[in-house]
């Protein structure tokens, strides 16, 4: 398998500023196409540093990628040092200066005397070029003692550098992985944790058939499942196949295929079917419709929000009655059910749905601890309501958990899966 | 002064799947207390690979930081290749057995076989207790070349991790970094670019002085000053004269001291004056709700939010006249004006303040491109209203935005402090 390093450059990351989000993007990348992430390394601007941190990454790995470090200032050195530690000179590429000063005279200026240095790159280097910014990349090759090994350079500017790797690095660095192929594809699911997914797929291929693999990025939950081979048609059948199986063995917790968060599969399903949603919100605080309004587009399924944080706006808004609140509380599920339905009526939704909990830290009771939500939902002679118990963390974590569960419900709803037990 | 390498470790990391927070976390925390962070390094779970990394790091710098690796597992080898690397035996930390079993015994359960090797440290090094959790971590010295060296090994858990770090490993670390103190503040700004705060306070110490750095973490702007001496009072001091100057140049830019965000500032100031605020949201969806009620005890201040993303919903719940969206459209100062006026009413709060505005990415049109924000506020006796261009960006780089100047508003008119011209 052929393997890379990483190397993000910057003071602005080794002094903690900037989070480096390059480097988790790249090994993501590469490990999709079949090629291994064996290290990181991130080292400020200072020449000397960056020096050894590439002879170093060039003992260990065939590929190494830097990010950062090409803009037109002098503390951008990455070029130079590049071009040092492989032996090499240091040419001005004329296409890229052509397009560097043309990008300044589109938007009517001269450029500046600096940014002809964002031209210069290692003789014998091939150029990646750059479609949202000045600097171009290139990949160098090295003459080492362990054979010929490569150094990409690209600029780290996240949206640039994503669009020169997904356009010409990707490619590049398949025809240097052999003819294997590698392909995966990825499912969104909700309601089953990473161990428990983990159980409910063993078994599903061994090891020689593919790899499968979890990402917790809460609140999102995924599975991925990654084949490779010869035959680009045959691992998609392969795909295929396996994403059969794993709906067999998963049902309805897989909510999308890809990327796709529950707020646009919301937003999507309600959209197709013409249906529209307005939520009260307690405990959530407009989460949920923050999360729902992130989807372009969204205002066609989504309708209105209530925040009825305090108990007047759940009367006097939402229409809940007082003997509610004072009989059985504002955390309850007969609350929640008349906020679903209040919301409802006033907006003329299809769905109306509401959250009511206790968040944390303070609020919590013995009977009512922190962590307790109930969630109602309203629609044309129906309802349904439900108490849950998310557990303590922290006050940003059941919020968002609350989220989590209130959309699945509207997903369910908008699909017709029979709704959890009251 | 002193230099520090960090070294994450474990496959999650170098696969792409777990962002590495920790190292930011601890590159900030050593830049604070006057030890410059030098160089990042991440390898997977591989013994040869961490060995050689540990080999390199201690070539670099004087002290070295690990996280991760420290589980219970066969693949958390971190403590074994640190006792290797430093030419020690491993040694069972009786103390720390013992807290293992008891934290095991609290919970009902017997300590299973694997945690035992969890109390397992390098012999001589110093241990690092772990609040939190099972793993103890510690402190290794390594006889090197280049003088004592030192290992600082920690579990990658952040939660653990940083209380370790607060701790334990400040502590030691302002021991090694001689007499000089450091101390640092931290100003939150909001409305000032980052090129413009350069401006704004040049020339305001000199390199002997202090250190100015700039955190842009959007919709995040801060400021800090960092200043070091023998005598922590006249430390604290100087910090008091140059918060003084800054102030003086920033004004009522500044909303708070430290790492408040702006919705903590504004619950604060509402609960000091007992007032109230309820939320007129179109194009922020329920974003400015959310952030305020992130903050615990939020309810005392915040009394509902309405999402008024359809028109129905800006006439029907908060009563904007139809003539007023027939005129001059939903993204207006009037509808602005009217929604704040609303929400006010229904709520009964001493300040509505409303959001319309354009999102994109579609619905922009020549005389209201995306970014157009309309904001409305409306007291007993009193209203104001603007519009804004926030620019094209995303979506939700327009919410964000929108919903920051927001409760920059709500800040103000807290405050006392006029509020930009209409």
């Amino acid at each position: 398998m052929l393997t890379a390093t990483i190397l993000a450059i910057g003071d602005e990351i080794v002094s903690g500023i900037t989070l480096d989000t390059n480097t988790p993007f790249l090994a993501d990348t590469l490990l999709q196409i079949g090629v291994e992430p064996i290290g990181f390394l991130s080292v400020d601007d200072d020449p000397e540093r960056i020096a050894r941190a590439l002879h170093r990454a060039l003992e260990d790995a065939a590929v190494v990628i830097t990010t950062g470090g090409l803009g037109p200032t002098i503390d951008d050195l990455t070029a130079a040092v590049v071009a040092r530690v492989a032996g090499r000179e240091m040419r001005i590429h004329e296409p890229s200066l052509q397009r560097i000063v043309e990008r300044f005279r589109g938007r009517g200026m001269e450029m500046p005397r600096n940014n002809e240095k964002q031209a210069l790159i290692p003789e014998g280097a091939t150029v990646v070029e750059n479609p949202l910014g000045t600097a171009p990349g290139f990949i160098c090759p090295v003459a080492h003692a362990q054979g010929e090994r490569y150094i990409v350079t690209l600029p780290g500017v996240p949206s640039e550098m994503r669009r020169m790797v997904e356009e010409t690095v990707v490619p590049w660095l398949r025809t240097r992985s052999g003819s294997r192929r590698f392909a995966s594809r990825t499912f969104s699911t909700y309601g089953i944790s990473e161990s428990k997914l983990d159980e409910m797929l063993s078994g599903l291929m061994d090891a020689e058939e593919g790899r499968l693999s979890f990402r917790a990025a809460f609140p999102r939950m995924q599975v991925r499942v990654s084949v490779s081979g010869e035959d680009p048609a045959q691992l998609q059948e392969r795909l295929d196949r396996l994403e059969g199986a794993i709906r067999e063995r998963l049902g309805d917790a897989v909510y999308a295929v890809g990327d796709e968060g529950l707020e646009e599969t919301v937003i999507r399903l309600l959209s197709e079917r013409g249906s529209t949603v307005a939520v009260a919100e307690s405990c959530t605080g407009g989460l949920i419709g923050d999360r729902l309004t992130d989807v372009p587009g969204s205002s066609a399924a989504f309708l209105m929000g209530v925040v009825a944080y305090a108990n007047e706006a759940k009367v006097g808004v939402l229409g809940v009655r007082p003997e509610t609140l004072a009989t059985d509380g504002a955390v309850s599920v007969q609350t929640a059910e008349e906020m679903a339905a209040g919301v409802r009526r006033i907006s003329g939704a299809d769905l109306g749905i509401a959250t009511t909990g206790i968040a944390g830290p303070g609020g919590g009771t013995e009977e009512k601890p922190v962590g307790t939500v109930c969630i109602g939902m309203a629609w044309e002679g129906g309802g349904w309501s439900r108490r849950y118990n998310l557990g303590t963390r922290d006050r940003g974590w059941v919020k968002q958990a609350t989220a989590q569960l209130a959309l699945d419900l509207i997903r369910k709803w908008a699909l017709g899966i029979p709704l959890p037990p009251s």
